[in-house]
């Protein structure tokens, strides 16, 4: 078996990049080599001497030595235009930008059927954990009933920093920056954004469903106040920031981002700090879970390491699950148990929107509601209101 | 994109079998049909009607309209001749047979190349974990340190039972058979043997070694006694029966099944009753975790119908690890902390062979060493001792 020699242009040397620059040079068996670095800033202090940098994107556009470009920079919109002019070149594509991908599904889709060349994003979803490549291999659309998970280290550091160690939630975000976990963009993570681009990446390879992200609702982690975590302290349980898509009772796929208390005894309690883990459920086979570092460089530099190594062997997504035509479709139409926390006064009006009411709590300021919510009325909630209202799962 | 239809000739309808007959009802996308059932007792109540069984494999091996045969009997000679006379005739095959594969690899590697044949036995290792598939894609040998787990579902479902409901050894043992979790000679679980089988499997597409099945050692859960399970508990931690292998000091790698003390921090120690987990380490990534259950019909039949569902996308194994030619050797100079529980009259010459001991006890009848030893010092120990003599890895 012959395996390809990769001659690659690399885009970015943030931390990633500079990560996979090293796991390269640990990796003698994958014939990878890196031929340019085209980074933005001419200025700015880099770990390795000027003469290994470009500064002209076209240098690696144009090379027709360049069989693979790996794309590590911050700017989506700039991402897309690199991404899709390399892949209109016939370069195969290694990308880490779940929004740029989430953003762009359809035209990414395209053109790599238009120029027959491959995109790899492995590491644009939960960073170690080759959880695109299982979804698009290993389950079949008819037996896959969900697939749920923690898939933003970013926010999930932050969590439990806040109910292990009592940290502030400004202290705990500049502690995730500081450690590379959390986007230059804060809001991307703590607003459940970046989440929700990788649910839809999710949603690709497991219901085959291509949707844009405003067609998927999310809640951050920003609105989470004390009353919650108190709440989640009294009863054991932690709150994570969860994805999830699943099977409605009307055959369709919900799917959305929202804060949900985890109970010790489920799989996902134990998933803390910046790991991710992903739990997939089908009709036979129960669950499986996956579990592994969700950010930082060197975990987010080996998924894409193996995204490289997977090219050599001339892998690409076939996109089973979106070719199988089983037709699902998102729908909002599905109820879920949530505890809403609210300031006193409001309680009355949204005591109004819930289906069933099974527990109330008010003290001297606030409130929470716990009961059965259709999802679209989260949706309109969370629209209407701000950090005074929080929504957590139970 | 084209699926290829799949005629399937089934031979053996145990509980997996059935468990696929009614998985493959219920996955209509997969075009996927079972022709004809091969079993070997004409007089078996069985849950079918008499006209869907054949007695003679030749009907099978011999119908041209058969392109899938899909193995899942018990006899591992019965199931290697039949596996081999349908790779020889250019039928693809699923198996689930791990004890068939360990005994054959290098003749089923041959006969898949030469008669350019696809063999699939995701089912053979930890049911509905995808592991083989993960490690063949996904992982590359450079990076990869090591590769453990539970991987056989019945004793861990067993070792479970004992310690959260003091059930005795037999009993668990019966209700584990009874659960279908377990082999029908209960030796290949309790000793070990089946966890060997499964660890020979992952070595081949961790680590490309392929060694034959004398040349790995295990030792079962069977001589597990009181005075370890006491240990365990009033230190809070859980025995499980681990397979591991894992680059040594030398840089080669070591391979064994051993029962082990783990910790509660451990991700292994959540991994209860049936399911199977399986933690891969890389040089980059940390550890990658992957849990799931290990026994039954429905998570070995969603294997199966899982390779079953690859094979209709051409897919087969690479044996990428293998072919890449990493010359990694299985090497049994390795040292390890144990637990040794002995006769009291056996302590001083067992403490002869430890090359460090850390602590010692002695009651009126027993006691136990725990400290460093070489594996082959291990070896040594268990072939020449009876269950008075346990080894738990500290």
């Amino acid at each position: 078996m012959i395996r390809k020699k990769l001659n690659i242009g690399l885009f970015g040397f943030g931390c990633v990049g500079y990560g996979l620059y090293e796991v390269l040079e640990k990796t003698p068996g994958l014939k990878a080599n890196i031929k340019k670095i085209c980074v933005k800033q001419r200025d700015k202090l880099r770990p390795l001497k000027s003469e290994h940098y470009i500064y002209d994107k076209d240098e690696i556009l144009d090379d027709p030595d360049i069989n693979v470009v790996v794309e590590l920079i911050d700017d989506a919109d700039a991402a897309f235009e690199i991404v899709s002019a390399a892949l209109k070149k016939g370069k195969a594509v290694v990308t880490a930008n779940k929004k740029m991908i989430a953003e762009h599904f359809h035209e990414l889709l395209e053109l790599q059927k238009e120029h027959q060349t491959p995109l790899l994003y492995e590491a644009a979803c939960c960073a170690s954990i080759p959880i695109i490549r299982n979804l698009e291999e290993y389950y079949d659309t008819d037996l896959l009933e969900s697939v749920e998970g923690i898939v933003n280290g970013s926010t999930n550091y932050i969590l439990t920093k806040i109910v292990k160690e009592n940290t502030s939630f400004d202290d705990a975000l500049l502690q995730a920056q500081q450690n590379g976990f959390a986007e230059s963009n804060p809001m991307l993570d703590t607003g459940g954004f970046d989440a929700k681009y990788k649910l839809l990446i999710l949603l690709v390879h497991s219901f085959g469903i291509i949707v844009k992200p405003e067609e998927i609702f999310n809640l951050g982690i920003d609105r989470i106040g004390q009353l919650e975590l108190k709440y989640a302290k009294e009863k054991g349980f932690k709150i994570k920031l969860i994805a999830q898509a699943f099977r409605n009772e009307s055959g369709n796929i919900s799917a959305f981002v929202i804060p949900k208390f985890i109970k010790p005894e489920e799989k996902l309690f134990g998933v803390d700090d910046e790991y991710n883990g992903v739990q997939t459920k089908t009709s036979f086979a129960d669950t499986q879970f996956f579990v592994g570092k969700g950010a930082g460089a060197y975990p987010t530099a080996s998924a894409v390491l193996s995204d490289l190594s997977a090219l050599t062997y001339d892998y690409r997504y076939e996109y089973k699950k979106f070719h199988q035509k089983a037709n699902l479709q998102l729908s909002e139409s599905t109820v879920v148990n949530i505890l809403l926390r609210h300031n006193k006064n409001a309680a009355a009006e949204l005591k109004k929107k819930f289906i069933d009411v099974e527990e109330i709590y008010l003290n001297g300021e606030a409130g929470y509601l716990i009961g059965k919510i259709e999802l679209s009325v989260i949706k309109e909630i969370a629209n209407k209101t701000d950090k005074s209202t929080s929504i957590v799962l139970c």
